[in-house]
């Protein structure tokens, strides 16, 4: 069964104090079904990894359905560290798919901000695999930073190759006024930047922030085609798994978890990577951005970091990603993060990307990535018109 | 699509000090691979509430993925509070009847006794409304007490009433050899227990415990139907939700999610309340039993602790439930409970209860409630031969 993205929102990113991760989850639901114009769904799924540790709430689901005036609804949390958002709308997507529901919610949220830093940075440790890594001491910046640097020896690149993907996600960022970061960077602000795990500095890393995104999805027949606006729907997705621990895995340069996904999704939707025309690539650390964009098929192993370059991934590129700003200027509210990614590729299906929007897109892909790419969801859509 | 449950396993409840989280999960995981007679699944959905607090692992379903030898297929964890287990076989019936995968698998898992009693309690707290109930001190047992007390007051009944659920749980659990608690109790070792929350004593409450079960759900012509078994369908499920905290439901005496998700099931499967041949409940407090059964339409508004007899719900009575021991007695390792629930519904129905098969049962029913009965999963299994 076709399914479709019917109602789009997300919040604005960043420290948001004002509200309890209910109300700030409810804000961007109660916008998403006013975009879709509907008070009927089946089901609400959250994605969302911390909200234990750090909101002091789980049955998180049934808290955001009575929050958001859904009490009766059926309610499920997702949980896949930095993929839940992604994982949720899978879920989503099966529910409608399979006929359980003609049209579910999908809401990704997370609340880190209400807390120390150091608690928060041990919470998102919870990911990674807590008896081979996190006792251990290994933060995600820390085993990111081992990748980069096998990286950068193994095919001679210098820490200065990684900059343009931050520079372009802080330009990006200016043009969404829900972005966290909107400040530009420099290439020598890059370098510049304090180390946070050698060779990573604070430029390379996406930071903690709050924010909820969510998306309607609906079986094809159930809803009204609108005249003002085309309609965008999810041609193909896939989740895969690789190793819990980076040390365990064959290459630790190769994402087997990003290329079983894309496969996956490029067979259902039909395409391949030349017919990407936006891409929203997970980049929490551009060694991630890197390794992703090679075992995606848009470029050989080894030649990923050299798509850093204005001409391949800025708005007007061959590739434009990070459309919005992306994890590092967007802001990377972990478990929502996946959605707003869903969200951001689809307002330029829809055309309403604003001074960012990437000319005659038809096709956009977004890729979400749990744990040290333990975990990574592959998703496709498509412009109808 | 048809689906079934083409495997199952469930591991010894109690303290399971001999292994960790990932171990546990994987123990269920391989067996029922095993009961399947395959090793091939699309995917794992692992249903869990507390893993981050408590085992201090998230991104857990790839962590299970990978111990259970499935390394490269998609992991999703599903929270739902205590409804984690049956929410997770939702997921999973998903995934399988929308096409996505021709089987996945599902495990329930909790590790609950590596910590402190007293830490233990406050995490289960995470599932009431945090800043409703939990906040001002609120838990579980205390909520579901002030509903007892409310039942007896407006129908009239005494503590000993509810007796009759928690001896029927301790005998069903002797012929269980996964059971936690394998001994009799008699009416009387119900009035002496120590009060936890008055009027609710140490023997109406189930016990926190670790325990991991598993089943595998496949997709109609997807395996190969044996000789040696009848074929299990699951016939029909729902989920469905009442407001997070109880103060502010209509009545707190009904149980609203209870009603609307037993009634959707029993649409979808075709039959009513008298056509169950077993009924796992979810036992937790036999307060929640009685409003469960009311609910689901087993017995009127105020009568439903008038079933607390042996000819009602023994495992030769009218409507046997708790027959493997229910969460009393078995044990209730709060994510796993739903997936035990619905490994021990289906006993019956492949004829292996052992010394507790009921006889002939054809249709059996389990019921699985998070919160306080905040969110509540109804499924109905089904025997083919």
């Amino acid at each position: 069964m076709k399914t479709y993205v019917t109602g789009m929102a997300r919040t604005r990113t960043g420290e948001r104090w004002d509200v309890s991760i209910r109300d700030l989850a409810a804000e961007a639901a109660e916008e998403a079904l006013d975009d879709a114009q509907t008070d009927r769904v089946g089901a609400i799924v959250v994605g969302n990894m911390l909200s234990g540790p750090l909101a002091s709430q789980e049955n998180l689901a049934t808290i955001v359905a009575d929050a958001a005036g859904l009490v009766g609804v059926e309610a499920i949390k997702v949980e896949a560290a930095c993929a839940s958002g992604a994982s949720a709308i899978r879920v989503a997507n099966a529910l409608v798919a399979s006929g359980e529901h003609d049209s579910v919610l999908v809401v990704g949220v997370e609340k880190m901000t209400d807390t120390s830093p150091g608690h928060t940075t041990a919470a998102l440790s919870l990911a990674a695999d807590g008896d081979y890594e996190a006792l251990h001491g290994a933060t995600f910046p820390a085993l990111v930073a081992l990748m980069m640097r096998a990286y950068m020896e193994k095919y001679g690149y210098d820490r200065r190759d990684f900059a343009g993907f931050s520079v372009n996600a802080h330009k990006n960022a200016m043009g969404n006024p829900k972005a966290m970061l909107r400040r530009p960077i420099t290439e020598e602000d890059y370098m510049k930047a304090p180390i946070v795990s050698s060779p990573m500095g604070v430029m390379d890393s996406a930071p903690i922030c709050d924010g909820a995104a969510a998306i309607v999805i609906t079986a094809e027949g159930r809803f009204d085609r609108r005249q003002d606006r085309p309609a965008v729907r999810l041609l193909g997705s896939a989740g895969a798994t690789d190793t819990a621990a980076v040390a365990t895995r064959r290459d630790p340069l190769w994402l087997e978890a990003a290329y079983r996904s894309a496969k996956r999704a490029y067979q259902l939707a039909g395409v391949g990577p030349d017919d990407i025309d936006v891409f929203e690539a997970h980049d929490a650390f551009p060694a991630i951005t890197v390794l992703a964009l090679e075992a995606s098929g848009f470029a050989k192993p080894g030649q990923g970091v050299m798509l850093a370059k204005c001409d391949e991934i800025c708005l007007r590129g061959r590739l434009p990603i990070s459309t919005m700003g992306g994890l590092k200027a967007r802001g990377h509210p972990v478990g929502a993060t996946g959605v707003y990614q869903a969200v951001e590729a689809c307002l330029h299906l829809r055309g309403e990307g604003g001074s960012n929007q990437v000319e005659n897109a038809r096709i956009a892909m977004a890729q979400n990535i749990g744990g040290s790419a333990a975990c990574i969801v592959t998703s496709i859509y498509g412009r109808e018109d």
